[in-house]
């Protein structure tokens, strides 16, 4: 099986090294001053030149990059592409656009660093992280089954499959909604001089606060309905807490957060479960 | 020294486990139940029936309790008495609306656990961790001195010293807020079925959500201007990208996420000053 990985950023060349770690061959293709560098670290054993000569090409780049990458190459026949991108609609909407010789996987890993490129891949990136693939009636079950292999082997701990547009549902809320509110947390002029005033709840709240805005506002724009829902329900509830307040309103406040208590417990319960 | 715990909750017993762990003798009391596990755990030596028999009485009693206790206790002259409660300024005015024969410190240890009482107690809670104690013209620089002493030998690693607005002005912010957020955060309906939706932000942006709401209501209530302030401060700012995203306002989105990632860049300098 020959892979290639385009992209040797923080996924692509985590998911380089994770595959040579199993023993795999992989090619990968980047910026030449990144290729010579996945090269000299071991990353990847061959520069890929010829996308069409591979049977699985994961596509490590962001949205746009990626679907024009897709776009624009040659792949052969029956070969397996799969994204990571962190919005999976927009990618599925293009691929299926047009006739397809290659079979396509929806994959986003759940597992990041709050720092990005080659310099911070990590052979150990995926160990037991969640790697979600997204599915519709035209994808193939023999790719699907290839792939979770592939994943188990590169060190995810679960595969969890869904429809496109669930999965855009569920990130808008875990990840795309948490990094908004870091970034604006931060913003609060009482924010200086925190040190030595927090025991953690203000890191946890702030670790993420410094997205990268190129990225993330292209991943904000292909997934802005239901971004924004998302967004309007917190303000809507942070604005329950700010009316108790205002209104010095004990009882009303006491309530709101028993009711945050025990949906905290019940999304507990939830993980424990799975 | 004699000193004496009041409260022997998470903060209490994880101070009598410190102390006897730096070699002092302890006395505690709480309900008879838990003083019966101290002294069976051997966090405390004996149980306080006697306040004025003490040199030092750390008061770990939840605000309104703590401001009962130190208002109906009899104190040895000139016995350093400090509480560890989350807002100070109601505390202070308490303590100093009356004459008193002890020094009072105002004491908040930056330490926790999402889960509270004896049971989870820990001498190694405060190790590495900052204490900030809260300061005014009558407090007793000796008394200050010989607190900061019994902190470095608990464990701490920074005493933070501050006047008690200061200290409520912050906290609201780097505490009372999170928790606000994280509580709001968890109450989309989306959250159901998350496991496997997400690489760590989502746990972050709510693992302080299952607040005590008995606990918090009140710190709240006792902080209600400076909390009040900072969670308008954050709706507002959360406010301007929700406007962005529902005008698909590209551009303007960029802009919100690049000053806060400048901003987040900006306080993680201010933490490595320190």
């Amino acid at each position: 099986m020959k892979i290639m990985i385009a992209g040797l950023g923080l996924i692509g060349g985590s998911m380089a090294k994770s595959l040579k770690r199993a023993g795999y061959a992989v090619a990968g293709s980047d910026r030449p001053s990144v290729e010579e560098a996945a090269l000299k670290a071991g990353a990847i054993d061959a520069i890929a030149r010829d996308t069409a000569a591979y049977d699985v090409v994961f596509v490590a780049l962001p949205p746009d990059a990626a679907m024009q990458f897709i776009g624009a190459s040659a792949f052969r026949e029956g070969a397996i592409v799969a994204d990571i991108c962190g919005v999976k609609g927009v990618l599925e909407k293009f691929v299926y656009s047009a006739p397809r010789v290659f079979r396509y996987v929806g994959c986003h890993p759940m597992a990041g660093k709050e720092v990005s490129g080659f310099e911070n891949s990590d052979a150990s990136l995926f160990d037991g992280a969640s790697m979600i693939v997204t599915l519709c009636e035209k994808t193939d079950p023999a790719a699907l089954s290839q792939l979770k292999e592939l994943f188990g082997q590169m060190g995810f701990g679960l595969v969890r499959e869904c429809t496109a547009a669930y999965h855009d549902e569920k990130i808008a809320y875990t990840s795309q909604l948490a990094h908004i509110v870091s970034n604006a947390y931060v913003k609060s002029g009482t924010a200086n001089g925190f040190p030595g005033f927090t025991g953690g709840s203000f890191q946890d709240m702030t670790r993420i606060a410094g997205v990268d805005e190129e990225v993330w506002t292209r991943l904000y724009m292909l997934n802005l309905p239901a971004v924004t829902a998302e967004l309007e329900t917190l303000i809507g509830h942070l604005s329950e807490y700010l009316a108790a307040l205002q209104g010095g309103d004990e009882q009303a406040l006491k309530e709101l957060l028993r009711q945050g208590r025990l949906r905290k417990a019940e999304l507990d319960r939830e993980k424990k479960i799975l």
